[in-house]
């Protein structure tokens, strides 16, 4: 079988939007430099089977990720599609003029729910993080650029443990009153179940956020990924951010696991009739020769199934 | 974090049986023979770790399933936990023969919903089955036995492509209707989706089969296991099938990939606050020990994810 049967149930939405991420969370974690001519390529291959919002790269010091520190060329060489977008992620305002000067039009930046890991990731405390912010979102703003705002950690945080649903909505609360018109909840470490993915959401709409403006981003290291986005559908939630491929980490290396798999989340919403717009064959395509540039398989078990199906044949 | 933060949700079951298959449904999908001892000691983590349902082996023949070819001695060897219920699953006439020899008390029969894989499982038609189970169930509830029913190919068959909600109905009703206390509503290939797992289950509450006599098997050959069950679990459905580890065929093989790993589930569901009485520690330690014994690291994204963090400590 090459696709699931179809059978919608009551109460989700009735068409998802895909945030794919794999060209910049998922390579960004690649220890082997992508070859800028091999990245275009993934990014039109994305575009194409029908992603429309395809996360292009990051201005984030090549010092911490070295392998988008092609990001000013890569976006000079890019031919976008018509009606796609190609989100850049931008951690301060010098990724802001590097952006600018690129012509991007869509931005993200990149926030912490906890205290330790904004002093780990950003070198600030979690106050401090919003001083470092503001500008950037103000700016963007001001130019008429979309800003989204990742939450890393929502759901628990490999130094402190648990995270308070409170904490978490405090800071996104902050970044939307910035001018974030998206925030992406994000289970970095890939804990959260769920019931805790529910608990967010409403506890974000009893803040004032719509669900129009949440998205959900989770990693799959504890095999919860799929059904923590199931959840969140049945939530109301209609932005789903996903990595070809399941891209984001070797699955096999201490700590480092994949996102989100693009193909998996196709699936499940093909067989529950949620429209998303992407053609899964050139989706699965794409993260086949992706995975052979790689070197390695794809995590994603869809990939794997229908690859192993297409050499059967 | 070696647990997920506790955040329950409405709507779901206070407990869950889990019906552990990893001995059974997991090892007779291995190449390589498991020697007796290791079976014998695998059996006793299991229950060791908690699990009350703990499937043993099969009486099929040894020609279709050499790995448990050491039924008979294996049972004999075996010290059963108190409490603890260690089903075998019976073919036919012959292997009840062989159960009640070894004082077995709970079995399992195997059908198929599908004339294709009942003809290439069973070398029998849809219809044929059911005179192959007729007697097998008779004897066995006349003995005082408990008798589950698999129904295998529920979601979709790799030959006929959908199956008819109503036809994996029809099948599970004869198999209740003969004397099976309970059905194991299975797919066998991965393909489900949770649309389609509540439509089915609500099919068979409309036959008339009570939430309590149905559970779930889900392989994850896509992915979906984690996804389906908690749509089981919100249908209601209080008993789910899961292999320690993931085992059920190299998921790395063409076609042959694992039953939705326990060590998921219970992440899953301690994070949902749902009672199951598992150790997780002591099963993912299991799951180790025993990927370490086949010579291949776990599927299980739990095992995978605690045995790197215990690495680092």
């Amino acid at each position: 079988m090459r696709a699931p049967q179809r059978v919608g149930r009551a109460g989700l939405p009735e068409r998802v939007t895909i945030w794919e991420v794999g060209a910049r969370d998922g390579l960004q974690n690649e220890g082997t430099v992508v070859p800028l001519a091999v990245k275009l390529e993934f990014l039109d291959r994305l575009a194409a089977a029908g992603l429309g919002v395809v996360e292009a790269t990051s201005f984030v010091h090549p010092k911490w990720v070295p392998q988008l520190a092609d990001a000013d060329e890569l976006l000079a060489a890019m031919t976008p599609r018509p009606g796609v977008r190609y989100p850049v992620l931008v951690p301060n305002e010098r990724g802001l003029d590097r952006a600018l000067a690129a012509g991007v039009r869509h931005i993200a930046i990149f926030a912490s729910a906890t205290e330790t890991f904004a002093r780990r990731n950003l070198n600030r405390s979690l106050d401090e993080q919003f001083a470092m912010f503001e500008p950037v979102v103000g700016r963007a703003r001001a130019e008429g650029l979309t800003v989204r705002g990742y939450v890393s950690m929502c759901f628990g945080d490999p130094w402190e443990g648990e995270v308070a649903v409170d904490q978490v909505v405090a800071v996104g609360r902050r970044l939307v009153d910035m001018g974030c018109e998206q925030l992406s909840l994000g289970d970095t470490i890939g804990v959260g179940t769920p019931g805790h993915v529910q608990a967010l959401i409403a506890a974000f709409r009893a803040a004032g956020v719509d669900l129009a403006d949440l998205a959900v981003h989770f990693h799959d290291t504890y095999g919860q990924a799929l059904a923590n986005t199931l959840a969140a559908l049945e939530s109301g939630v209609t932005t789903v951010d996903a990595s070809a491929g399941g891209l984001g980490g070797c699955p096999y290396a201490r700590s480092a696991t994949g996102n989100l798999a693009t193909e998996d989340l196709v699936w499940m919403l093909d067989g529950l009739g949620v429209e998303h717009g992407v053609d899964l064959a050139a989706l699965v395509a794409t993260s086949v020769w992706m995975a052979e540039r790689l070197g390695r398989p794809s995590p994603s078990r869809v990939v794997r199934a229908l690859a192993n199906a297409d050499s059967a044949d």
